[in-house]
């Protein structure tokens, strides 16, 4: 589409948009344009109502018996199966468990094992020098506890490449598809071929693409992938994340957080650990049921939207606050960190400003809600289920006043403390 | 007390009980005797009110910015504080965070780090066969994946005793202080003392003591603890689960779960892994919230009761239970298999019989909520926050009309499935 350039203009793309009928799906307060879905979705209009009937329906008058009744046990991989289409996994290769953090470490724990029987002596990681933190403190932290010499590699697209650490030495590479600073796409099937091509293993970081965009990790032949559910699938705050673990690795070998729920007869009681044949086996401990159940709600809207006309309205979005903040904002240090190409963005957009952390707060301020990011990042999250063509016209404004005026330069703005 | 001998007596024992004013504190459905608080304790009355809050208010209306503007970063920090003085623990000694098998993890990963350093060479971790599954299926996950020799070696206590196998090869002993099963109460202060005497260190797992009876981690001297809140502490179906760690121990070194929550600066979001002082080490990633927030419901009400008082009637809950199956379904092959001696058991009663299963499934059936555990036994939890004495003769009136008519023996309560 041709990229509106009057508020009439955003108006008619509305009136067109095939998505529109989502944003009723949320609920989202009055005189708020959200700009941070990639941080926090907002709230499905569904999850009050869950949320009374977990708590008071089955916690309260089913107690122990909703563990079956109610379906609890089955929460993981059940979420796990609405979830797993819109990454492009196959049945039975996703569960919705612990975090982010504590998926990385099965993950990457699962994945020097095998390498260690399939190609010993393999003894680097490959991560990314910005990525998110949690990616790399996790690679940190377990490269230390097992103390067999790993090492881990960054890349820094501008200096070190991929390719100049690529060798035989390489045992894993972990890479966030979607940078959560800049908004760089990486090219899933290209990267993943180029580190299987060097005998290493491939692990995706998702949370800033699923529910964003159409993923395919089969089709890409990626080995393990995890993210989180409580950004653009809008399961809550905190909500679950999610484990993906190809289904020719699954049985290989055990995860080490090897808790009953990943036993295959946990109510056995045995002594003797024994995994679940299948995903089941990358489970660990009991599961935050509420908080499970009403990421049900989030997964439930986006498994019904389409993940290619969702990309498609993204870029339009974010191409449309592109143009608006390089015209009406001209005049000012913003710099775009995003790369302009479709096919390496993801579904934010972020810009440099020296008063970064000012200007995100006095945004927010006047209820265009986007988040800072070291260093001077104004981070914007473009949200194509409730974000409408109309709401970036008028978040640009509002951002071109802030700045035309200077009504960021206020102590309580420039105070460094909580962004939000 | 004496035990009371007629319901009217147990009436009497209600009238003069200080502790029931707490039963209006939780809502439990009419008709239920619930006997599985030890498994999943019910729901306090105010949760619906604040999952209502945390849901609509905080999620719905504040959005991302309830991270700070709720306190949302502050929950693990703030709930461990509130469960603290429960255990025995110090300021800055216990976070709610994942869930037990993850805590316990990072406990066992910490102390054998530890023992690497301070008394290398020890090469053994003490268990007991009968402890929770999931505590034995973690260090044997854990020992595999680190692969350095680690030897699991397990106490009966009918035929293996700690004396048997306490020596200098021994770097952890893992015990959980009240068995899942049996209901057997370990002596904390003697057992940690015995395994440092021997330069172990001391890990406890509390899913069955926290909120059930006075414990006192410090004064024990003991080195590491998990445990569950949704038992006694009536947090939620699968709340947080919590971990206590001396202050002696927490800077020394890193925990291998090192997300960015226990980063000393997250939001620097800095390569490098520099760990949090203190206990703040031993958070991982995001955590769930909406179940976090639930469980100071729960936790509330535990710190508002006085410990010595649950134990004295929690005691007294389980002499009646005991006598009342003893002689009225004497006729039956019921065998205690929980000590009787108080300063050996903690609070639930366990009865095999060899229709264990069919008869739990009568008595749910009936109202009266216990639950099984394999092989053959029933388990019922004596909860004194909510339940009566009065409600004890009433469900032990129930199981004996169950067993003298074999109520249990239809083919729906025999038919394996779930037991609930």
């Amino acid at each position: 589409m041709n990229t509106p350039t009057s508020r009439a203009a955003c108006m008619q793309a509305d009136e067109r948009d095939p998505l529109a009928g989502f944003r009723s799906r949320f609920v989202l307060p009055q005189g708020v344009i959200y700009l941070d879905g990639n941080s926090l979705g907002p709230m499905p209009a569904t999850a009050p109502h869950r949320a009374a009937e977990v708590i008071s329906e089955e916690w309260g008058d089913q107690l122990i018996r909703a563990w079956n009744t109610r379906g609890w046990f089955d929460l993981p991989a059940r979420l796990g199966e609405m979830l797993s289409p819109l990454i492009g996994g196959q049945a039975g290769e996703t569960v919705v468990t612990d975090s982010t953090s504590i998926n990385l470490f099965k993950a990457v724990a699962a994945a020097l094992t095998i390498q260690e029987a399939d190609r010993p002596g393999r003894r680097v990681i490959i991560s990314e020098r910005d990525n998110f933190p949690t990616d790399l403190y996790i690679l940190q932290g377990l490269a230390a506890f097992i103390d067999r010499g790993y090492e881990l590699k960054l890349i820094n697209d501008d200096q070190v490449n991929l390719d100049d650490l690529l060798d035989d030495s390489v045992a894993l590479v972990a890479l966030s598809h979607v940078n959560y600073r800049t908004g760089l796409l990486r090219d899933m099937a290209a990267v993943t071929a180029q580190a299987h091509n060097a005998g290493a293993l491939m692990l995706w970081d998702l949370c800033h693409t699923a529910g964003a965009l159409p993923i395919e990790l089969s089709a890409c032949a990626a080995d393990f992938a995890v993210g989180c559910t409580y950004k653009y699938l809008n399961a809550g705050p905190g909500a679950p994340a999610f484990i993906w673990v190809s289904e020719q690795h699954q049985n290989r070998f055990w995860q080490p957080l090897s808790g009953w729920w990943s036993h295959r007869a946990p109510f056995d009681m045995r002594p003797e650990y024994v995994p679940a044949e299948g995903i089941g086996r990358y489970l660990c401990g009991t599961q935050p049921i509420t908080s499970m159940a009403i990421a049900e709600c989030g997964l439930e809207i986006a498994a019904e939207a389409d993940m290619a006309e969702v990309r498609r309205k993204s870029l339009a979005l974010a191409d449309l606050l592109i143009d608006l903040v390089e015209t009406t904002c001209a005049d000012h240090p913003l710099t775009l960190i995003t790369p302009r190409e479709h096919d390496r963005r993801g579904s934010h957009v972020s810009f440099r400003h020296p008063e970064g952390y000012a200007i995100v707060r006095a945004l927010i301020a006047r209820g265009v809600i986007g988040d800072y990011r070291e260093p001077e990042v104004i981070r914007l999250g473009l949200t194509p289920l409730y974000l409408s063509f109309t709401d970036i016209w008028d978040a640009v404004e509002i951002l071109a006043e802030i700045l035309d005026t200077r009504a960021w330069d206020t102590e309580e703005f420039r105070t460094r403390g909580a962004v939000t």
